[in-house]
């Protein structure tokens, strides 16, 4: 590799006239780390220095102190063919989505999101129109939510389309939550049900293959309504957050379920120092889903442990606040914390437990 | 066009079905509108709707109102290739300039950013230890420049590498300065010397078509080392902020020079409603950046206008402030702002007038 070797020769430059050098291994896969360990080890020595940093890395969002008020920030980079593709995903949606999982993350510090900044890189096979359709629907969400946008570029790139989404919200200093905060016998609660999202995806990819091979098929998507409402155009649950603000309590932990329940109650976990006990029974899922998911021949509960993109809140609760959402009939309580040296456990309807993993349910593990 | 029809299927159910659909021509092209342009277009509609968004689009950074302080919020994403080019940027530098050309946003509206958050974007071939040389360049500058790594997320991407870099920073409500605010008779000034980075990077293409075609050469770039600086190694200018606060005055209207001084001045002046005059002979011009300009048969004044990525803060003042910026070695006043009507023009030695382009300064034109 040619290039390499330039890099190297004006590195050694740099390093003997006091530039920094890279000293790059080839054996170092980011596979042995994982995303979730990358970013762990990346930020391992990060020290925070300004007393405005309340909270940094490893949230749904950064904590700062400017005033009376905390102030949330997250960012999310979204990739063309790795988090979303355009051949199933109509611009409008795309925009829709990329706003509302980022007040998701808002939502799930027990935050109102209040500001959206967006930057977007796009390659020359973009025209206009398909970036108006992109903010079209980045607004709609705006509006739907009560953000402003407030920011961000618009550049090139050499191949497809990137978006980086910066969401600002607040909350006050008191009422912030974390993953880390659950208590042993804290009750753990999530909301809506689990595992549409990732049927919907099924479906869309389906019909993606059949248009491949069967161009002039016209499928008719008609029974699959709800599944593709949740994978194409998400919600996120403002109502649970003016929800625990009416009732006058806060979460002990809480956080968004993006990758899957079993991988984030896992963050809870972790975060928490504390084991777990979820029942599978307890587990909402949606009626379609469970239809869908005997079409595609997958275990209903494994699409909801771990489909993700479902964008619903997992939160932890003390016992002594149950009567405040045992009559909400969005919000299921699915099990609760144990002790740090108990294993995050899944229960299933015969009583067998099974070890949750970050993958989420394992049925050969039994 | 296959994937376009599957697209056009899942948009048409979904619009039948009450979702959104986008309409897309294929016959506006981005590059009819501009970067700038393509913003404005796609921003037009937007209304602010949170008492807590002072200003949105169309600064160096948003201002948000979250108690006595406001706090600045600028993002950028740098995609490869078209950004930075990794044959000659080594992995720490470029994580260096990334955060420090936020920074450089951030004092641009008179703030002092405090957090820093990134998202990165990589395909297969990045290893762990490139990625830790991007995050020690990265938390280099924020230990230089006192700012809190405080957030951001790691994922794939199908080709080469994207940053999201967002910086926050807090100002006072009085002391924010926006690129609108420049008044007839304001002086026109700008710190340290412009065109250095763009000249450096010259130097660094021509070494990579040197090295394409001769391998084995050894170039010594020892002459080039403060271009070189420049352009691999920028610094944001915190002193300058320093400077105002102590001599207790407050630009009336400033922006950091990353497109090069004629588009950012015009930038000022759009957005003050206002002409300008400056002088050829007054714009600061490194004798290493005429040096190496007369060996690349560029004219040093064409790459200080249109050069871009300098970082240096280019700023308006009240003629009543100029004793406290008058002994400053490290300002120029370059000229003046004028009314409205009068076009934006560039005075040369020979006292021709020249009207100032986005493009920069057009030798034929005259």
């Amino acid at each position: 590799m040619k290039p390499k070797n330039i890099l190297i020769f004006v590195g050694k430059y740099l390093i003997n006239n006091n530039y920094m050098q890279d000293t790059v291994q080839n054996n170092d896969e980011i596979s042995s780390l994982g995303e979730f360990g990358l970013i762990r080890h990346l930020t391992r020595n990060i020290k925070i220095k300004n007393t405005s940093t309340l909270a940094g890395v490893g949230d749904d969002a950064a904590i700062l102190d400017y005033g009376e008020k905390v102030i949330l920030v997250t960012t999310d980079l979204l990739t063309e063919g790795i988090h979303f593709n355009l051949i199933y995903t109509p611009l409008k949606h795309l925009g829709y989505k990329a706003a509302v999982v980022s007040f998701a993350d808002i939502f799930a510090m027990n935050g109102i999101p209040r500001q959206l900044l967006l930057s977007l890189a796009v390659s020359k096979k973009y025209k206009i129109s398909m970036l108006e359709a992109l903010y079209e629907g980045l607004l709609l969400a705006c509006d739907k939510y009560g953000v402003d946008l407030a920011g961000g570029d618009t550049s090139s790139s050499l191949t497809g389309m990137t978006l980086s989404v910066t969401a600002l919200g607040e909350s006050e200093r008191n009422k912030t939550v974390l993953r880390k905060g659950a208590k042993k016998n804290d009750l753990i609660c999530v909301t809506g049900d689990l595992g549409a999202a990732y049927l919907g995806l099924q479906v869309l990819e389906r019909e993606r293959r059949l248009y491949h091979d069967h161009p002039d098929l016209q499928p008719d998507l008609s029974n699959y309504s709800y599944l593709l409402k949740r994978q194409l155009k998400p919600e996120a649950r403002a109502d649970i957050i003016r929800l625990f603000r009416e009732a006058d309590f806060v979460p002990t932990s809480m956080i968004d379920v993006s990758d899957g329940l079993a991988s984030d109650l896992l963050h809870i976990c972790n975060a928490s120092g504390a084991g777990c006990k979820i029942y599978a029974d307890k587990i909402p899922i949606h009626p379609a889903t469970i239809e869908a998911a005997g079409e595609f021949n997958i275990e209903p509960l494994i699409a909801a442990l771990n489909g993700g993109e479902d964008y619903e809140l997992l939160f932890t609760i003390s016992p002594g606040n149950y009567d405040k959402i045992k009559t909400q009939p969005e919000i299921a309580v699915i099990g609760h914390i144990t002790d740090k040296d108990e294993k995050p456990l899944l229960i299933t309807p015969n009583n067998t437990s099974i070890e949750l993993k970050a993958q989420g349910w394992n049925a050969t593990e039994n």
